[in-house]
């Protein structure tokens, strides 16, 4: 990775935010509710770690697009992959790929997107943005429980006639658990786990589903080692009782490796090694939302990596700095009984999953999964 | 529009689907889920109306990827907008255009995007899906019912408290009314108001929220005027028992002009007018579904511009032929109260509104809302 004219230091020209900013902010403000933009950037002059302003004003930036600049500001292998034959096609003829995959998607997979797998996941589900990728992988484990109830059934009548006056048995109640402080988005289903601010949640209808406490380590970790651990086992304690006793099943239980938006908050290998074992013991979906802690930002590529679980996550979710989304899979029986029941239009977007192999590429080529290895401060 | 090399018919010239798409759909399925890949394309061979699979054969495409392609394979001033230096930047540089807008985002949006602004609607709110525009409208009009229940008074401790629990009030019991046979997505939000099929429902959670009948109409038209407009009143007597006796308030109504995945079902600007005066009276928001009807399929760029409503709608979503995703709005108070309350990382995807946009130049210069129009068999 060598970006030659990158900044060797911020220069600040104006105030912040500038009138440049000022003066588009109010015009963006029109058309769209411009009141959360914080500066207009200039990105064609934008390189490397530095972002500069419409005022001329450079910033070391370490907010990196709510933590989605993965390997720089016009980084030379993504620019090349911006202007490959390949990604021009991608949207000009945009094809709902579930039906009409061109006949490079297959090489975007298998060679490309597939290198990220993590360990065990042998199949992904492209999506185009975290909540989506959340809410998708909520589907595939509410259809994978009830699989595990129905076996070889085929679907009844009544199910399916409840289903369409959105009802039980057919639209069944059950649940994803999820943890106090967590955030996974926030469309419809992933709101309902997120839990980190009210802003997120208010006047929004949710599905009753529950929360348990995330552990809260005390620090430095070798001064706490049996308080700690005890910690844990009250949060594990803690989702064993809501499993018996919530008011309904609960199907899938979502979690992020690091707490990021919600709080810089961890656990141990441990803590993860027992939830999963949990999970497996209940026949519940176990969901790791790498969203935040994916490709390459905490010493290995998944932060689920460090956890040395003794097989692999049944779900792991990701977007953000891969550029793209969607969901990796372990488990066969997360691929749904009949086709065409996890399913949508576009089904994510190749021009994205285009800039995401360049960037994997990039993280490959450069070691930046050894490199960050080296600057790891988790508790693992 | 001019395709120069656009083939003149049709031609096959193996089974179908052919030897190449068996084998690279044998190959996808052990990385997605490859059961409903119908054929593999050559895209950078399709041309205009004409789409070549990876056997060589050619098909007139009324398909059009599910109602998706506006204005041909390789459209000319598609594939220049694809190449533009505008679009390398957008996907190599990928805001989070909510704080850090680039300096062209104004006028993507001013001088681009807002040209398809429907009649009274003043501002946009960008999305990447149909069904993420249907749930973001639901979150618009859920916190534009609380605000006029809540006016100016603050949001309590207690409904923030329990808005973390998932609890009302916080969290409220509100509904989105759809329509029986209505296809609105496959998200949470959107998939409570799907019913269309039980293929997209089954076996996932829904919020109770309530259907109406959707006029049944008898053809030809002319031959049964007092029949359909009694079908008509029927129906929106319907809606006005659910409002008043659901178990909880309707905030939102949800209708396609055209139900278009759910049958080929119409009704009259009549049937809307109504509709549009019970949202009115009720404060309820009035959301117009264009996501298959909208860019200039029908005759209006907006189907719903047949209507000749009295005001504005509400809300118009759109997404497919537009090639980018999100909606409208004509009511101030669909902003709301607060900064950050409809907010996530990305909001839309600056290269696929490019695209929009030469899709809108394509529309406009070739006149084809006119020329649509010539061909148009609606009930209007």
């Amino acid at each position: 990775m060598s970006f030659v004219s990158e900044p060797t230091a911020p220069s600040i020209r104006t105030a912040v935010p500038g009138a440049a900013t000022h003066r588009i902010k109010e015009d963006l403000d029109a058309v769209i509710d411009a009141r959360t933009v914080q500066m207009v950037i200039d990105y064609d002059k934008s390189i490397g770690n530095y972002i500069t302003d419409v005022d001329g004003n450079t910033y070391l930036d370490v907010y990196a697009q709510i933590a989605s600049i993965p390997v720089g500001y016009n980084n030379p292998a993504l620019l090349k992959a911006a202007k490959s034959p390949e990604i021009v096609s991608a949207p000009v003829n945009r094809p709902a790929v579930g039906n009409f995959p061109s006949h490079q998607w297959l090489a975007l997979l298998r060679e490309g997107l597939m290198r990220a797998a993590p360990p065990g996941c042998t199949q992904v589900f492209p999506a185009q943005s975290g909540s989506e990728a959340n809410d998708l992988a909520f589907k595939a484990a509410f259809m994978r429980y009830r699989r595990q109830q129905r076996g070889d059934n085929p679907w009844t009548e009544y199910e399916q006639a409840t289903a369409m006056k959105n009802q039980a048995p057919g639209s069944p109640d059950l649940a994803i658990l999820s943890f106090r402080n967590s955030f996974h988005g926030r469309s419809f289903g992933s709101l309902s786990t997120t839990r980190s601010k009210p802003i997120h949640k208010l006047d929004i209808p949710a599905f009753k589903w529950p929360q348990a406490t995330f552990p809260q380590l005390k620090y430095p970790l070798e001064a706490h080692i049996q308080e700690n651990a005890k910690e844990e086992v009250r949060c594990l304690e803690e989702v064993k009782t809501i499993i018996s006793s919530w008011h309904c099943p609960v199907a899938g239980i979502i979690v992020e490796p690091i707490q990021s938006e919600g709080g810089d908050n961890h656990a141990s290998p441990a803590f993860f090694q027992q939830l999963q074992a949990i999970t497996k013991e209940h026949g519940i979906t176990l969901i790791v939302d790498e969203v935040q802690t994916g490709f390459a930002a905490t010493g290995k590529f998944w932060a689920h990596e460090h956890w040395a679980l003794p097989s692999p996550v049944d779900i792991v979710n990701f977007s953000k700095k891969a550029q793209t989304a969607g969901y990796f899979f372990s488990d066969e029986n997360l691929r749904p009984d009949k086709a065409y029941r996890q399913f949508n239009t576009w089904m994510g977007d190749a021009a994205r999953i285009i800039i995401c192999n360049a960037v994997i590429d990039e993280i490959l080529s450069n070691k930046l999964v050894e490199k960050n290895g080296s600057c790891w401060h988790g508790t693992i």
